[in-house]
């Protein structure tokens, strides 16, 4: 498999450069704003150990929401099956920063992967402890999983989501109004922005991603039970308002994050990470988006 | 595996037998009320073409909205990707006869799956024709899918939703005002109903699933990519805002009906069916899918 | 006061004459879409008994959702405070023919002036009878509160309306599934689409409101309670999402419909009536919602 | 008119005195929770210049959203209309602080009178001035309507407000991340709870509403189109989503708070103030409302 990989790499990194059109950057914080656009990089973790990449696979970038996956591993190795009654595993059917539906079902989320889901993931994490506690928690995790210790986060992106984060400071105002969150709404904000700002380049993602990967060598940090239903979740629920697109088009349980990174799941194969800073009109990687489907059409890679 | 199989469907038809609570059955219209609620059958039609049941297994139910998936089937080799303009691949977060999503969405269906959606389907299907054409062709498929030409649509059932079908009639009239009907609400309607009339027992139901099975020997109705893409729709949106859940506790693409039904597929190796009548209160078979739980750990059948 | 009243309706109708943008008559309908755009007509029926227009004040026009305020009269008059069981009496806050709010509050409509709310009302005055019977006496009302029986139901306007009505139909049908419609939908939407097609020049549409008008002399259809109460629910709803608008712009209890009709009421004074078919974005007539501005503030007319 | 005035006042109280359901009072601060339930205070200003009233009339209470009146006429005075390119004036067809609205519509509120709305006034009256200095403005605008100096905020129920204020802080952190909020969100929402805290006795209060009571020899601080306006807009939103209910029972422009508090205006004629702390399933205060309709009655009040 492995030429046949590395060919695919090769060739889907090639058709990316060609793009005419790459997306835009998110712009709703200068950090992400100034990152430059025509970047690319994709990287695999197999489950035979090997790693293979192409393009700028070493280039660090902010992993935003698809911190939310090892947030959730995290938070369920806290509490178990309880953080299901404060947070909901549908689809949501609405934008990742959307308020509406908060509202409607009275401040429990549908899923862990919006942003008010995952707000109150974070909340279970933090659980009373000091914000820097908590993330040391998750970078312990984080660093576990991709066996590498030099993972850190970016506090000037961090500092940033807060001068900017006013519509997540509206969703944890009305959680924690509706008696979903724990800790004060500053705090746990405060730790969200941190671990949103966790930075990787697209092999240390890559290989983060396999402790999702049901395979014997894999690192083991949840359960087998559990394992598989993160990735039910990332299937159903991880391109916010897009994730049947993703399902339908690329058919691997993925996740997004605005920095223009995509992690997807090939069940008892792999572990793919992609990474394009340019954005498409749903808010997710657009050459990302492109490459997991290319991928996934030439290795023949679907969950179905 | 035959003998291990065949062992679980007899456990899982012993556990669901000496069930407590066995759900309600649908009471919107007199045929499907007056189903007796303590049956259950399940069966599994596998890649090596053997076929696995145990209960009530030859039983006709209504298949109502299982009959989805063959009508998709069917217009997407009608109308092929245009029919993606008329109706969305999203997960809808709403309840399967909502039309507030219709609204919003200026008469575009979320998916397939929801009643407007697969009104939409059946709209494609009829293309200008009489009803009893578009039925005729696909009860064909319907048909070819199990191997069996004695499958039918009941037509007193079909009368009942057309005489307590308000509120199909308020979501295809909707689609007709926002330009997204093609033929007359009323032969669309007609249409639709029958569709969902069709009855089968779960044998013949899992064998009509095989189509979906991507393996060697089994019925080969659409192309191997639209089977994927099939599969991955049922995977988003195949248990209306229960779909997340189906995905988290089973694993598999399925696809519920209120008769009680649900078809699922193992990609690569099986299709299943279950029936008993009574819905749990997300309006899909309580015992059903508690059963699908059940086979998908005992049998470690799983897209992830 | 007469002379005064006339100058103003004569200096009102010369401006109105000299606009540059008649605003675009309704398209839903051939018989609506092809009345000629520019005409006008004002009229004014005192308590005095005195009556005042200028421009084509004796053109018959489809008075349309205007009908809704002698609909509501006279299922008042027939139901009682029971109708306030079957619709509400608050703003909608969402367009004339929106579905969505009737799926959140369950089929009950939030006021009598939409159409939903409108279906309702005729519902109940159909109350299994025949719809000629029923629009024979919704008719004579309206002739009673006139003074002349030769007002009549424009009956291609009638058919046009049911040709092209799938969102009412779509409407009535949700109602008839959550038990808020008594007779069949088709039935009940007969009758309401003659009921909107009734026809009147501006100046019998303000004789007819002369029954809301608190004074002697006038007639006499309502009691003085329920008068004021229809025009509180006029004030409140009766300009669909731009009520608070006509109530900030204008001050006076109003109801508008698509054909560019207007009633309005100055209690204790007046009734005002106004046409001009072209409507403004939020579908009330154009000239005929700045007339309304002028003349109150003319002879300072307002609640307030 | 003076001696059946008092009569009528005199009698409703006496009425209120036997109620068995006072209602209950607001519980989501202590220092709302903590007020006697069994008090009721009435009174009227006149156009002639007298006041009347009748039970706890002395008694202060904390006026809450009835402040937002006095913040609107001082909003547009330093303003005038551009106010309304950042608020709107329709009823909003939701609860009081409903975010839901606010999504759908962008971050521009339905109306002064919902939270949302009134945060917008507010921060208007902030204008980059200090929050005590905006504080001391309205004050004054308060204490030149009742012409007593005497008028304070109660900072104890500020601070709780505060304390207890997360939907509020989720409010204004969504109107300024869509960008219509000019100060940052703590100092705006600071001002807006110190003005909530304003408190006054009923005879205060019927004093203070002189100013919209067009009639010679009241206190002129708005204009009379303005003063007009103001009362179009109590008249559609000043009982959140029971507006209509308010205008159909009593007929007059109206404010309620969730102290128990409410401000109604009869033009030309009179103020009139009512108080009883607990309120109905709406938010409004249950004896007040329906002191009002009694009142409106007895006297023959009614804008219609």
């Amino acid at each position: 498999m492995s030429e046949r990989l590395q060919d695919a790499l090769l060739s889907i990194e090639g058709e990316a450069r060609e793009a005419e059109d790459w997306g835009r950057v998110a712009t709703y914080i200068p950090e992400l704003a100034r990152v430059p656009l025509k970047q690319f990089g994709i990287a695999v973790a197999t489950a035979e150990g090997e790693l293979f990449s192409a393009g700028e696979a070493d280039t660090g970038f902010s992993i935003q929401s698809v911190s939310k996956v090892f947030a959730l591993a995290l938070a369920l190795g806290r509490a178990g099956d309880q953080l299901w009654t404060r947070v909901g595993r549908e689809p949501s059917g609405s934008a990742f920063n959307s308020i509406v539906q908060l509202e409607y079902e009275r401040g429990i989320p549908r899923n862990p992967f919006i942003n008010a889901g995952a707000i109150v993931t974070t909340d279970e994490i933090l659980a009373g402890r000091q914000p820097k506690v908590a993330l040391a928690e998750l970078l312990g995790f984080v660093r576990a999983a991709v066996g590498d210790d030099s993972i850190f986060i970016n506090d000037a992106v961090a500092a940033s989501e807060r001068a900017h984060g006013h519509r997540n400071f509206a969703l944890a105002n009305f959680l924690y109004a509706c008696g979903n969150l724990k800790n004060p709404p500053d705090l746990t904000l405060g730790t969200y922005f941190h671990q949103c700002a966790i930075e990787m380049s697209v092999k240390q993602l890559a290989l983060a991603g396999r402790f999702l990967v049901a395979a014997p060598g894999m690192p083991r940090l949840v359960s087998r039970a559990r394992m598989r239903r993160i990735c039910a979740i990332m299937m159903t629920c991880g391109h916010y308002d897009a994730s049947g697109d993703f399902a339908f088009h690329v058919g691997l349980p993925g996740k997004s994050g605005v920095g223009g990174g995509i992690l997807a799941i090939v069940p008892g194969q792999a572990s793919v990470a992609v990474w394009s800073p340019g954005l498409n009109a749903n808010g997710n990687s657009k050459l990302g988006t492109e490459a997991m489907e290319r991928l996934a059409r030439a290795m023949d890679w679907t969950v179905f």
